[in-house]
């Protein structure tokens, strides 16, 4: 399969080209530039919606549960599940094949995993991208299920249209920082396991803190009780989600949340690029090194290395015709 | 407090100069980079313990109660708690509150909160930078609790001497993906509230992944079983930790480590002050801020949008005098 039948294949909803994509972003391929590019005219169109909440919250199954739900009115729904485990353990893996035996055969249902190989955020990257696949793809929902409450999700929650937070009742200690952190990126609130004791104080819990919390929209974020396990409150939740949307429509702060992503976006890959050409401009790679070594044996602050070598950097202007490529 | 008196404060252990400059570090103060530039010969020498592990686990207590062990042998101990919640609901404070009620009349002990306040990657850096002022002020032993199991926690332990991961037994159904994604980064596994069942199976389950983990150096994770709040086991943890750093003196794993350190936050310093700067010569905020909207209505994908802007950005060579600052 070439880089065109590849994106041809995406275009026309073809599970292998999907998959094969997704991978080429992973592993930054040289085609992954090529696809995001021809693609991203095509994307826009998904729902995209974050699914977050500690372990042991319930997130897949609810995750798996509302795919039964959307697959019931007839529309195509991806998973992207943003793992931070390493691949080699094989626990990303593990986990879609066992979910992929309830969804698989389905060809309007896609389930993805991707671990963050510990690069600094090369994760969030990642999975903007391979959304940018699915949305191509013409996948009318997309769930983007996180496990933890780092950084991780909130720069997943950035990419998401709508951040879903899973709360159990009971979770113990750190259920208030927890609640804390997530408030501010939160769009709608699920008790799950909703069937347990605690739930009125959790609830409670929640309308304090978002008494509390100052959002720059209106929106009053939506708290819904479900069991997931015995599929109870699916429907509950199908059209708090709905209602969000209806929302953001007629919302400036959706147009202001596209436009934060991509600058954000933007700054980054400029970022990546200025370096790389900086350093082959100045023909730096090796100073760099030298300076790294300098400031690991605190013989020089990180501060005083770059101001050493951002002259080098600057010096040759563009008509040597090496910093362009 | 000017910053001489405010270096000379935090070089002298005054607890209102450290809290001052880590406040100065954490809302991107003008001054910071003269006090990092200035403190940087000084640091180096504390042992930077990373604590990380899932809400309800008993992080904190099991912090707490290091505190105590570390001030019975009169080891100076600063604690870094990273927070991911937003500082308008108060929690880090609050928390923060709470617990100097035991420890804070303390002079041998410092503890601070750090909250994200949304930044991407912010908290990392913040929190390297955190670090510093508390080993130049002389701490032995800086503890650096996390909450969650996200990309923040990866991060931070990236900047830790050890990372100690804390789990408890019967955690549920996403403990199998929690370990496997901490096993690289985590030196030392503590298994608290050990009076509980399930201890010998978590201790397998960690056994088997622990074999299948492929580390760099040749040190194998010690596994310690604690009550935190009956301050059991708390002598094995110390002795585990003053092992694992014994291993290190002799392992070139070391040096390595602090190089990689070192490369990631010069490579972020160097593309932060190129952006600036390239903006600034190509004089191009204006023309960033229309590709911005421009990709944001899908006109133009990312890719496309950045090489139309670097040209601008390259060919204005130094000698103009506007690159450098």
């Amino acid at each position: 399969m070439n880089v065109d039948q590849l994106i041809d294949g995406i275009l026309e909803q073809d599970t292998r080209a999907i998959a094969r994509g997704i991978s080429i972003i992973e592993n930054r391929s040289p085609q992954a530039e090529t696809i995001l590019r021809r693609i991203y005219a095509r994307t826009g169109r998904a729902r995209i919606v974050g699914v977050t909440g500690a372990p042991g919250s319930g997130k897949s199954t609810l995750v798996d549960r509302l795919i039964a739900q959307y697959r019931q009115a007839d529309l195509r729904v991806a998973v992207l599940a943003i793992d931070p485990s390493s691949p080699f353990t094989g626990g990303a893996i593990l986990g879609d094949r066992i979910r992929m035996q309830a969804h698989g055969v389905d060809p309007g249902t896609y389930i993805r995993s991707m671990a963050t190989r510990g690069h600094l955020g090369g994760l969030a990257r990642a999975a903007v991208d391979a959304l940018s696949i699915l949305d191509a793809a013409g996948f009318q929902i997309i769930l983007v299920e996180t496990v933890g409450v780092g950084q991780d999700e909130v720069e997943v929650a950035k990419t998401a249209d709508i951040t879903m937070v899973v709360l159990v009742p009971g979770m113990g200690d750190d259920i208030q920082t927890m609640k804390a952190g997530l408030m501010e990126i939160s769009d709608l609130f699920v008790i799950n396991k909703a069937d347990r004791d605690g739930v009125p104080r959790v609830e409670r819990e929640l309308q304090a803190l978002l008494s509390l919390t100052d959002r720059s929209d209106d929106w009053t974020p939506a708290i819904v009780k479900t069991i997931a396990l015995e599929s109870v409150g699916l429907e509950d939740l199908v059209s708090a989600i709905d209602q969000f949307f209806a929302f953001m429509k007629t919302s400036p702060r959706r147009t202001e949340r596209q436009r934060e992503r991509t600058a954000a976006r933007l700054r980054e890959l400029l970022q990546e690029r200025l370096l790389k050409t900086a350093l082959q401009v100045g023909n730096a790679e090796g100073e760099f090194d030298a300076l790294v070594k300098r400031v690991s044996a605190k013989e020089l602050d990180p501060y005083t290395a770059i101001e050493m070598l951002m002259p080098k950097l600057e010096r040759r202007p563009i008509e040597d015709g090496v910093g362009k490529f």
